[in-house]
């Protein structure tokens, strides 16, 4: 009878509406009403991602829609530039090397934003960089970068600019179009409230351009191949069909409470867990701490491994623990989609009482209490 | 109120009980739990694709399975042999071609099968093809192959033999390793039963060793991470654990039938949509018919188009038309899966009521009563 709260910084909770769509008998995807469904689905999207540009739907992992990020766009021995600040800017080197591109790396503290000037200089030394891939909320670290300077820095070279924003979109203030983010990523099991399966991404003119221009060893991840098939309604392969109409679901929650709201309300949150680490002397991991996502330090002295296994086990909480070099040393929550106020509060209080069984000195409710301010009068 | 049924060749209908584990609450990946049910399914599945070897679940569509089989497989410059004598064949060719193998096709007519003897013969004339890509059930033309001959034929060379088993795991015999058919690839919404969303594959040791010597631009459908993943009951990115979860319990369906029987009962609607077609006067397309799907030939002077369109439409049975050279041509109709033997009465009655509703000459229940004597007491 334990109630489970997923609180990973993803997969995250489905609300059961969601679910239920996924429940559905199965139809089939070459129907006018799938077509429907799909152009519908595409037009939601772009609210969400901010942009005028098509938003491709791959049946796939987020990794997916990354790889498609990097194997359309640089060709073998072109010049890209990763910003590597945590696992998931690891992954874009990663797909670089792959591909046999020309990775150039710009490492970064884990824990820090990158200083868009850094990657200015970069792209001053050298020219003929033809993409530069970052990571606008690093899920592994809970850091955000200022990823509106950096798109206006890249903006100002022919680079194309891809962010992986598979914990920022539909949580974090992202703008595709007016800050000109060539190519924003995104997958399902984040902030649109679904389960895993799906990846997205946009891209504009400039990358649509460079694309046009690039010989690739790709297929399945083809970006021209969606594209022509999205102005019919269609995709290229079988897609995860009942998972597309469970987005619209999602999307259609999102909407009715709006994107900016739903930013604000996610921020609100993020900013209550912050509080909450402060009031009870835990330092928050991050020097540029994503709103979507939290790592809080384990204090010294506590094996941070075991925390996230309190947690889980004796509370139903789940929680992320760290991973690679963090491992041990924080713990993650989310705080995007569909989680409110009084899930917040249950982290904090979990994360209390957790580090009290464990032999922490912990004020009970002192937590709680620092984020109740943050978060009172605003609703759940 | 119109009860939709879904009789097209995948996606095949969704039994409820696995359904309804789609909307059960989404759960982290990175824990026991999970690990334990992923090793389970691997159990499960390699019993279904009959072989003693790892079977890989790729979150995507059946063509990211293909994909991976061809990409890991072949590098560069190297030869390939396709055989095509479909729109999935075609696909093997096709991604053979994206990435960059220098593909040998062998053609053959559509509607039938390859003569292994055609392969042995390609493969003596050219002996540094390295891999050889054939499709058990071309689902568009409704066509089964000799696969274990042609394993065989393969066996006796250096070639690794890939399969496109998507509409044939789990409805037609196939046995990986007694046949020696190294890469056989399925997806999800075949006979499987699920929603689309999986693409699995297993190697055999020749693949694995041929691999391993290979270099290729993959990152998603990187082979041996996902076999190093597995080891431990994971995924090297996010998996679509809700699907893995309702696989599990489709598999578990398979199971308990048996899964020779399965194939036997597969068989047997097949031959019942086959005597009907006959006794209808209606021409079977396939010269080698696949007991998965069944392609029967639109009778002269009606509008082959609209022939689905009035079924779905007026009858609630989705079946599908034909692809490519055979639009218009034919309609197709599935055996594999949630199909039992009234729905296969099913979709001969409403093949019959809907060629006379376009103006056809037909002897209502003649068909039907063909397939009944067919399918007469061995149950439902």
């Amino acid at each position: 009878m334990i109630k489970k709260r997923l609180f990973a910084p993803g997969p995250t909770m489905v609300p059961p509406e969601v679910l239920l769509e996924l429940a559905r008998p199965v139809t089939h995807h070459r129907t006018a009403e799938f077509r429907a469904l799909l152009k519908e689905v595409n037009e939601l999207l772009k609210v969400v991602f901010q942009t005028e540009r098509d938003v491709y739907v791959l049946t796939g992992s987020g990794t997916v829609a990354m790889e498609a990020a990097v194997s359309n766009v640089v060709g073998r021995g072109e010049k890209m530039l990763a910003v590597v600040g945590g696992k998931f800017g690891e992954r874009w080197r990663d797909l670089g090397k792959a591909f046999g591109a020309d990775v150039r790396t710009l490492d970064i503290e884990w824990g820090t934003a990158v200083d868009p000037q850094q990657i200015a200089d970069a792209l001053k030394a050298e020219p003929d960089i033809v993409a530069v891939y970052v990571t606008h909320s690093e899920t592994s670290t809970a850091t955000a970068i200022d990823l509106r300077t950096v798109a206006e820095v890249v903006g100002r070279t022919d680079a194309v600019l891809a962010a992986d924003c598979i914990t920022s979109i539909g949580a974090l203030e992202m703008r595709a179009d007016a800050w000109g983010v060539d190519i924003p990523v995104t997958g399902s099991q984040k902030a649109l409230m679904l389960p895993p399966g799906l990846g997205m991404l946009s891209c504009s003119e400039k990358a649509m351009d460079k694309i046009a221009r690039t010989e690739a060893p790709v297929y399945y991840t083809r970006i021209p191949a969606y594209a022509k098939s999205l102005a019919g309604g269609d995709t290229p392969y079988t897609p995860a069909n009942t998972l597309i109409l469970a987005l619209k679901r999602s999307l259609d929650m999102i909407h009715a409470e709006g994107l900016e709201a739903v930013w604000a309300a996610t921020s609100l949150r993020a900013r209550a867990a912050r509080e909450a680490a402060a009031a009870l002397g835990l330092r928050v991991f991050s020097k540029s701490p994503s709103d979507s996502v939290t790592a809080v330090c384990v204090p010294d002295g506590i094996d941070g491994e075991k925390l996230p296994k309190v947690m889980a086990g004796t509370y139903g909480l789940r929680v992320a623990g760290g991973q690679s070099q963090l491992k041990g040393k924080v713990v993650r929550f989310s705080h995007m989609g569909y989680v409110d106020a009084f899930d917040t509060l249950a982290q904090v209080a979990g994360l209390e009482m957790a580090l009290r069984d464990l032999g922490h000195s912990v004020a009970l409710g002192a937590g709680v209490a620092a984020a109740q301010k943050v978060l009172a009068g605003a609703g759940a």
